[in-house]
């Protein structure tokens, strides 16, 4: 592993589709490669938008977002001390230029960063309801929020808190399924389905 | 749609994730964003590399890659007239600067390009086999082909010609369903399910 | 056509999976045999039962379940003329032995009915509320809902008025694509994703 | 679960629609009820079919199919011991009246069963090829074979050995995924894509 530490230089990794198992991550808890570059997409990344990646866990989201931002910004925002140590780990790894670490509970340690043009927010968490409110506050018009749920109530509480803001709303569900070719018996192995919102809120 | 034209610039079009309705094509004749953006990660681009681009149509693959691809060639080769058609007004409207167009059929068209990195192959058309080795005689290793498959006869043909030639061959299926904002009665609506086949050449 | 009604007898159809071409119906208003036959497995039919089912369209889930309760005794409960039309063409075609229809509007034609065992609703309608209240005023302890759904908005509308009234719920998704031997060129077309909301009445 | 077994009445379980829990059997290894009732309907069973069901494993098709064939002869074939040990306590837990186990290897321990009107396949083992060999020396016209295949492999071996034949070939993909009333986080769980292929034998 250390070997292909020193190894990697930018030319070394894709622009798009680092592999899951690239990261240093807590067991499977990973978004899978196939929503993480889907949720990328319906970002629309600009060049030099500002990311918000709300609950950055291991950085996945963020680390492959910097290419695509190359005059941007991105703030990964976690409060989970296990998850920055490995987003830390892998921002050494693939060294991205734009990616800063916000540690802190959402939505408090968010009021010191510059407004988003863009938010990705992958863990649901406990407050989500407190958390879109701040995100809408300082989110302009013409923004977008990206959010993977892979529970109901995410997925309910989340197009209803947008639905009644004044944003256009269209979910995507994705069922992702994989053979390997590591293993001579090629059973598809089926990921649990996401739904990913895609908020954009209107003109005033 | 003119003054659209008119207005764009670099700066105006996501450096990933172009909807579905931005590019001109036949009606439904077009990878769904969602597929796009999966394959595009699968063939794990990188700066500098050669990409054929193999029954390109109206050109999204082409198009999306050319920003992940800043000193890379693409060829986009398509032998439809109609699809040419699009596939040119398409280059136009986005400008993307490493794209160049191959008119022809596979593979004899392929002859006179430079050896490709990344293969894409997003059309069947009707010789498939003779296209794959083609293909093959000139990928290095560590090379990779990526496919999507709609039919179970391509899905079955590829994985068989890749299986036994040498390739590490994955897997991917895709369901995506989507609701729409426009209509008020968010019905989920799939697409066709299709198969991204991911074919590594192995090294000598 | 005709010459089919003719020899139709009971031994000429199966017991389960009448394939959905066989139903009379408008074009492609039809609940898919895959989801008539996991909806009628959820319902978890028992010899004796009472079914009402609501929405019954064409009728396949009251024909489909004849056979599945042949002591007891299904409602096929519908309000548009045009449905009611092919609902009874299709009971004269199959000629189940305990379907009554019943014609008009949910939840006010339900009054004078037998309480069910079990209910079956496939159509969304505009009083979802309404129409469950006036279910679980009638529905035993034990007794068993199951609901079909296409749109996010009933989905989240059932699963809260079940969460809230003291039902288990337990939600399935299915997403089914089909090939056809019809066609030489096999896609697999895909039908929209549906969600079965099954919801099972606590003891008191 | 003794007292159950006392209890348990022809009236106490469902005509259809077996709950997974209820089946004794190795962790997991069982067709989930959605594919097992899918898998019925595709089947076509009518009252006094024979039906052969191999790769029988715990019993579960055969249990359910044996309320669709009241006047039918379903022959169980398993080759497991460990498998008809659950099939044997399975059969005793739900007295289904036309269901008997034959221990041993298919297709050698087929030869003296009655021709079937319909097969089902469950278990792919390795001799897939000389298997439907032998099934298709025994199938009358209009007959008809259901298999599930979780592999590639065994998806191609048996549209390939059918569509060859002078069978209709038609395949249906399966993506299931459930919540759980058990737990407070409702994720949906995805069960591994199943694919269903249905081949029904052509007329002379």
């Amino acid at each position: 592993l250390i070997k292909r530490y020193d190894n990697t230089t930018p030319g070394d990794q894709p622009t798009l589709g680092i592999a899951d198992g690239e990261f240093l991550t807590m067991k499977k808890q990973i978004t899978p490669e196939e929503v993480r570059v889907v949720a990328l997409a319906k970002l629309q990344l600009r060049h030099d938008m500002v990311l918000w990646d709300i609950g950055a866990g291991s950085g996945s989201i963020s680390i492959e977002a910097d290419f695509l931002l190359p005059h941007g910004r991105i703030f990964a925002v976690e409060r989970n001390i296990e998850y920055i140590k490995f987003l830390r780990e892998n921002l050494n790894r693939f060294h991205p230029r734009n990616v800063r670490v916000v540690e802190g509970e959402a939505p408090s340690c968010l009021e010191d960063l510059p407004d988003p043009d863009r938010v990705f927010i992958g863990g649901s968490g406990g407050n989500l309801w407190e958390l879109l409110e701040a995100v809408d506050g300082r989110l302009p018009a013409d923004g977008r929020v990206v959010l993977t749920a892979m529970t109901l109530d995410t997925l309910v509480a989340s197009s209803d808190f947008f639905g009644n803001s004044g944003y256009l709303v269209d979910v995507t569900t994705l069922n992702v399924a994989r053979t390997s070719s590591n293993t001579d018996y090629k059973v598809f192995e089926a990921h649990n389905p996401v739904y990913i919102i895609v908020a954009t809120k209107a003109q005033d």
